[in-house]
């Protein structure tokens, strides 16, 4: 008998006859003797029903009312879950994040997990239940609601894997696993049966968007077993997110390519190169709660430098607003410059640890192809660089030929 | 300074439009120095979409589950409206039943409020804040969402009214106070300037369906002092709802017309006429929470009685199965007849208690139409009448013209 958390997303739970198909699948597992923790997201439309009511509101929806408001979708979708294999004859109870309880920062709206009372889940699970558990929400210590972000459900089931020290916690999406590269930009890429966690985090977070980043850092941290399934496909395999230490075979170089359009580029150009520079810029963004991605500082040259970061194109009209009221007045840059239309690739790999060459075959590649990079930031398993936002297609297609990732 | 609390039902907050005209009503009042408390029901339309999600996914769904789908729909127009409040410069706070938290018993779908914490909503108050409370929802001891049945957010509106010491409890509505009768049966209905809260409770149960029965008789425990407004009006009086003894002015003989078109009627028949018989036909009805309204039981012949009592239409299949299971078997009656062609009609008035004829009156008038009355129940300021449900416009009109109800 395994303890097993599914996770289903918003297409999973779609409609009333996708549900039903979420219950067959948790009485297969149950019928085989294992314990069930079911976390779901909203109906997919749902949140953006609620955050469009909401912004006729008010232009930006005060935090705490907004969460409040779209955390009922998971709730719904838990209800009828539960109601689902109720009405199969599997007992079981449906929880919201408030009566779980999870407990989150205060951060409305991008909220952190702290605390998971696992007591409830346990008992339920004694008693023969599925525990049904709201994704995406939470509560902060007051007892205010509060959501974790797009995508949160994700963070959600794993944090729970990790409270409960779950066998598997498998997480159901519209695809069947993690590919090579975007099937659409790609027609030749190729599911990956295996990804190890450092990999799957540099996939996920640069907009591989099958997982959310926080989630599978969870899993990293607290040795949770993830498999990423299809909801639409009954016997898939999915991909395993492996420990790098249990893999015995050869690793590849590359396992794949990942982009992002949805990010923006300032570049602070012109700045004092002192000590705490980055930090007089990054601090106040960060102090809005917004999320940088890319930090790029160049080498100086006559006493200044240019600093370059990348946030979520949603964020740019803000982050803007911060640098000109709380940066300007003590950095004094020379220039600010932003860019909507990037897109962010990265090739990631473990085996570019022990293999030589990869960023000169890649920036070779792409200078074949005619594609300037503007700007380039590497890790030990990833190299990543910012394009124009519309020679991404022909940059990834190149690439994923060039290190031959059709071919397992 | 007043401390008021105000509820808007589902028509008053059906869209974005609505909540914003709640939100200039709440100003109007909040900028005259009173504290403000909103009690909200669900936008129209979303209980029964909620409902209905659940009855999709099992014929009668599970009462836990039903109560966490449907207590969202309150949820998110609490949220809502403190957008709206927030957006015109109004600090608000949307808090859940769970939240406040207002508890109550475990009688899902139809759960008593049993303790208001009122100390958060103080606090928040005191702190300059709009209040805004997801109605018609609680929690119970244990920490399941339950809700208070149709209607529970005029009950909730009433309860923290009562809990907090609240200056006025206002319900605004989609009528602008309390009718002779109903206005689309009789066109001559005249609003009331005020009623008692007897009156009320009787009007109220019996289907002048602008207050749900349990607020009026909370209002009137805990002497919260009721007024019924219309929300499309924003200069109307209302009805207010006084105590008797308030009242200075000479009492109207009859107040009032209510019917109601939702009872069946159930008769037992040729059951022994022992004591503890009611008991034995009603205890398992109640116990499975259904409610009784009239309860007659004619006088007895040859040892054996008639026992008839009425409940809502939706009730009658599992009522009738009750009686089938676990009634028939200990009583055993000589036959059981149900109808639900019926309707009841009660004529209303506390000045009724010092004026005789009344009955007399009723009954010649109804004679004199050819309407047969099959039921009679009568208190001290209500008679009781079922008429075939056909006929129950016509003795309306009959009946308002004949106590001349359109003059004041």
């Amino acid at each position: 008998m395994s303890l097993i958390v599914q996770k289903f997303g918003g297409t999973s739970v779609a409609n009333g006859d996708r549900i039903n198909a979420v219950a067959d699948r948790v009485e297969k597992f149950k019928k085989e003797g294992h314990q069930i923790i079911v976390v779901v997201s909203a109906m997919s439309g749902e949140t953006n029903k609620l955050i469009g009511l909401a912004e006729e509101m008010m232009e930006s929806p005060d935090p705490r009312e907004l969460d409040a408001i779209v955390s009922t979708g998971e709730q719904v979708t838990a209800g009828l879950t539960a109601l689902a294999l109720i009405n199969i004859g599997i007992p079981a109870k449906s929880y919201s994040g408030y009566q779980i309880k999870i407990l989150t920062d205060q951060a409305h709206t991008k909220a952190r997990i702290l605390k998971i009372d696992e007591k409830a889940i346990r008992q339920d699970l004694d008693a023969g239940n599925v525990v049904v558990i709201a994704g995406f929400q939470g509560v902060d210590e007051i007892g205010n609601i509060t959501t974790l972000g797009r995508g949160g459900s994700d963070t959600t089931a794993v944090a729970i894997a990790a409270a409960i020290n779950a066998d598997e916690c498998q997480i159901y999406t519209d695809v069947d696993g993690i590919y090579t590269t975007d099937p659409r930009v790609v027609k030749e890429a190729r599911r990956l049966k295996s990804i190890t966690f450092e990999e799957m985090l540099e996939m996920a977070s640069l907009g591989s968007k099958v997982l959310q980043t926080r989630s599978v850092e969870f899993a990293g941290k607290y040795k949770v077993k993830l498999r990423v399934l299809s909801s639409f496909d009954a016997y898939g395999e999915g991909t395993i997110i492996t420990f790098e230490e249990d893999e015995k075979m050869e690793e590849p170089i590359i396992s794949g390519i990942a982009f992002n359009r949805d990010e923006a580029e300032i570049n602070v150009l012109g700045v004092p190169d002192t000590p705490g520079i980055a930090y007089q810029i990054l601090g106040p963004i960060a102090d809005a709660n917004i999320d940088v991605d890319m930090i790029i500082q160049n080498v100086s040259k006559d006493g200044t430098t240019d600093f370059t970061f990348t946030i979520n194109k949603r964020d740019l009209k803000t982050t803007l607003e911060i640098i000109d009221t709380k940066v300007k007045g003590i950095i004094h840059p020379r220039e600010i410059i932003s860019d909507e239309k990037i897109a962010k690739l990265s090739l990631v790999g473990v085996g570019m640890r022990s293999h030589a060459g990869i960023a000169s075959k890649m920036f070779k590649t792409l200078s074949d192809e005619g594609i300037n990079i503007s700007t380039i930031s590497t890790s030990e398993i990833k190299i990543s660089i910012i394009v124009e936002e519309k020679m991404l297609d022909r940059a990834v297609k190149a690439l994923h030929k060039i290190f031959e990732l059709e071919k397992a």
